[in-house]
């Protein structure tokens, strides 16, 4: 047993220096600047994921160790990107003196197609069959558009809620994209975006997710984007500079398994046997996590069965070094956008270090990939990766690495997966509204909770510190009004708007370009005919 | 600490009385029978929910209790209902002198639709619309013919497994179903089948449920089917007959939330601090409860992500108690069909008494209504169900219930719902392969696992002495070939084979009628555009 402490973060399980450890750290900082007594109990052993390069030498080829630079030591296994409009997770940053730098997008990205390489420019490869083109632009605007219907904070309010939270994405880019070329894209963007399937996710809930990011462009850009940057020496400094500052409130190793509400004060067990006592309690876990606690008394029908409605999405994720960064040779910037269902990565993004050292590449294993390939051994996931990367770029030289780094997301018991959870179809409209609502003095966070960039680490700070001022106010500390806030831009990394031609506003969809032609007009069951016609897969990419 | 075990069964989590509560005491009762000395870890305080109608009358109006005939002082909270080709729940109710009684279907069914109720005798609604005669035909035709195609011991196997995977049942429904009567009446099969919502489930999992429960009309049924028969004196007995036998093995109010499988034995720890030591252990649960389990080393990655994929279905089992059987002297047996989107309920069977005494009628809220109707009062519930039952049966008496009994298993977070996991899109061709492969030493059961009746007691006992036998394959006392066993038929209650006639056989679908009319063979357009307004609704019952 353990002594009253006067107040408990009751974290638990998850991405490690990711989403989650930002989560509860960020709610434990504001909650001890504000004077009151916070304490962190984390599942795992360690705040970061943090692979020293000395280690990554031990499996590596006799090569000699590249140059012992302090900030090229690290790779981020878990949560890396960070982008404009992701200002919470930049200040604290900042505070903490962490700096952020910018992928490498200079030479051109890679779009892998039907086995031919496509070089590109900009955050989405361009289309030169006019149909194809058509059908994209018409793809990415109908989803910003829906998106623009949706409530960020009550998505099950959108006007259309019930009808969208009944289909899934795939049913949705199937009604949409009138070539085979689009819905591919569009599942592969689907893939990345939430590390699951098209036909697995609710449209509401998918739509509702790209549009609490800023839509399909600042989701899916590298530059001015979701992805511009990464912070230099790892993202786990943040984690580790909070839970310095933190001190011995934060215990490592202490997996929650036991929430007493029936008391006084909250009591919570940890499996390395100690209880803590607080007056409130903050879960920030993803909701599914929830279940690894057993509670007294229990949640409320909604809750008890939400959290086993969202799980997480499926991703390994793969860094491949090289000893020359043979691809910015070539006039790739090292970003590869692979459709090919054999292949094992779906995007990769150059992964070098700022001063140009430790060349490497970052892929992810989406999805049902990730599935199909988690009973391979590493070996063979490194040797399948290099080849498709070898094809993409046309260069032997990818065939041979100097080390391989991997993390699946799958294996974690405190993630359950990665990088958040999904909603399928049906669960947002009628679980949505439990999902930050408190129950007693239990408190929610989590990425998931957050209404923006929910599913990044922006998130888990939105919701971390909403959170604890949830807390606040029910002592009485702050007004309500003060509960949500909005964070200043970052100075350093300011936010461009994405300015759309008008042609993007105006193309019409292949749909509406069939109807322009008048041919619907003369006689619309014909236009029907040839709309399954182009379904069917008649246009497809160049 | 405790002693070394020989063998523990860690069961934990779930339906009270019902497949769950069989489920683990029917593995132990195998292993014991055999010479081994299995242990029951059980997480909640009782082995049954057996609400003794003394305790009834507590919350009753103020009317003489009835006659307190042994027999009628029960009511079934849980798993309630038994028929042909249940021949292990069957053979272990026998055994414990427990008999069964059929549910009354005496007298006329009611279906209760747009308003108007109609009555019928047999297992489904008859149409006399002729185009929806012809679509519900064509509906339950399709299902069955398209299970059949599904392996039951690996749907994922199906030839059209990954199609049917990524559609919903409402995806299927709108594909099938040419008139809305038809889709409405199908949306109610599946609530009433799986607690859950046609958009949330997968075609391919729902398919293949139906088909391991012998069929639409075979799970359909009241007699020849799933629900044919009740147990004299309730469910509960045939656990506590089991449990007695168990005796001192039977471990009650013991969530597990620990399993250890580093050492030599696996050690298993439970809430209320014990320790368990065992060869094997037996994880009788539905596969979402393993979360409450902290697992070292952790799950292989594929079920550590299963596990939270498959959530329980949601439903309130309602039972109201009037004075007399007012329904049956009107010529009607109780069976209420009810397609109503404000109705909370969409199924009722009689649940009076066989001898007659306690005349009662059991209804479900289902699925998003169960939702919905979580947050009224208990008094609210019963006020809105008997208001239904009184339109529906045309009768004021209905609205004068004598007493009411309730339970909402979305509630209980050893069960996280009820009355089974189902699949949403997706997830059974990637993990269904692991639903039942053990990991180490443990073993898995629950309903779910099972290939027969799975989601039913009877899937429970299949499943709990299959998990069990696999534990005496690995042992070295059985041959491989023994693990999975048929089981012969009982003699009381024989299957009946259901007779489809010539026109059941035959009847043209909505789609084939109109191409035998040769319209389609003219103009092929024209036939889509038909289609077109006939799915719009054109065709409704009656």
């Amino acid at each position: 047993e353990k002594f009253n402490k006067h107040f408990s973060t009751a974290g638990h399980a998850f991405h490690l220096a990711t989403p989650t450890l930002v989560n509860r750290l960020s709610a434990a900082k504001l909650l001890k600047e504000k004077g009151l007594s916070p304490v962190v109990l984390e599942a795992r052993d360690r705040v970061a994921v943090h692979v020293h390069y000395e280690n990554m030498i031990v499996h590596s080829l006799s090569l000699p160790p590249p140059p012992q630079n302090e900030q090229t030591k690290y790779v981020d296994l878990g949560g890396a990107y960070v982008g404009p409009t992701q200002n919470r997770i930049l200040r604290l940053a900042k505070e903490c003196g962490v700096k952020t730098y910018k992928v490498n997008e200079e030479e051109r990205l890679v779009h892998y197609v039907k086995g031919k390489s496509y070089p590109f420019k900009g955050s989405f490869p361009p289309m030169w069959n006019p149909f194809a083109l058509m059908d994209y632009n018409n793809l990415w605007r109908k989803m910003d558009e829906m998106g623009s219907e949706i409530p960020r904070e009550a998505p099950w309010k959108a006007p259309h809620a019930e009808e969208w939270d009944k289909m899934t994405m795939k049913q949705l880019f199937d009604k949409i994209c009138w070539t085979s070329s689009a819905r591919r894209f569009a599942t592969l963007f689907v893939n990345v975006n939430v590390t699951s399937e098209p036909h697995e996710v609710s449209a509401l809930w998918f739509l509702w997710y790209v549009k609490q990011c800023g839509g399909t462009m600042r989701i899916f850009s590298t530059t001015n984007g979701g992805q511009e940057r990464k912070f230099l020496g790892g993202s786990s400094q943040i984690s580790e500079c909070m839970a310095k500052e933190l001190g011995e409130r934060v215990k490592m190793e202490s997996p929650v398994y036991k929430i007493d509400q029936t008391g006084d004060m909250v009591e919570v067990e940890t499996l390395n046997k100690e209880t803590y006592k607080a007056k409130y309690v903050i879960v920030a876990t993803p909701p599914g996590l929830n279940l690894k606690m057993h509670f007294n008394p229990e949640l409320p029908p909604l809750r008890n069965q939400l959290i086993h409605r969202v799980p997480m999405g499926s991703v390994i994720k793969c860094i491949v070094y090289y000893r020359e960064n043979f691809w910015r040779k070539k006039g790739y910037c090292g970003t590869m956008v692979i459709e090919e269902e054999e292949a094992p990565i779906g995007l990769t993004l150059d992964d070098t270090k700022p001063d140009g050292t430790v060349p490497a590449i970052m892929g992810f294993i989406l999805a049902r990939k990730c599935r199909k390939l988690c009973g391979l051994t590493k070996e063979e996931r490194k040797k399948r990766i290099c080849e498709i990367y070898s094809r993409v770029l046309g260069s032997e030289e990818a065939l041979h690495p100097v080390h391989y780094e991997e993390k699946n997301w799958c294996e974690e018991e405190y993630s359950g997966g990665c990088y958040t959870a999904y909603f399928p179809p049906g669960i947002l409209t009628q679980y949505g509204k439990v999902l930050r609502e408190p129950v007693g003095r239990l408190y929610f966070a989590g990425t998931e909770t957050a209404t923006e960039w929910s599913g990044y680490m922006e998130g888990a700070v939105q919701a971390g510190e909403r959170a604890a001022r949830e807390v606040m106010y029910e002592m009485g500390r702050i007004p309500q009004s003060q509960i949500w806030q909005t964070e200043p831009e970052s100075v350093e990394v300011p936010a461009l708007p994405f300015v759309t031609t008008f042609w993007e506003r105006n193309l019409p969809s292949v749909g509406g370009f069939i109807n322009f032609l008048g041919v619907a007009s003369v006689l619309s069951v014909a236009t029907a005919a040839g709309m399954l016609a182009y379904q069917k897969g008649l246009l497809t990419r160049s």
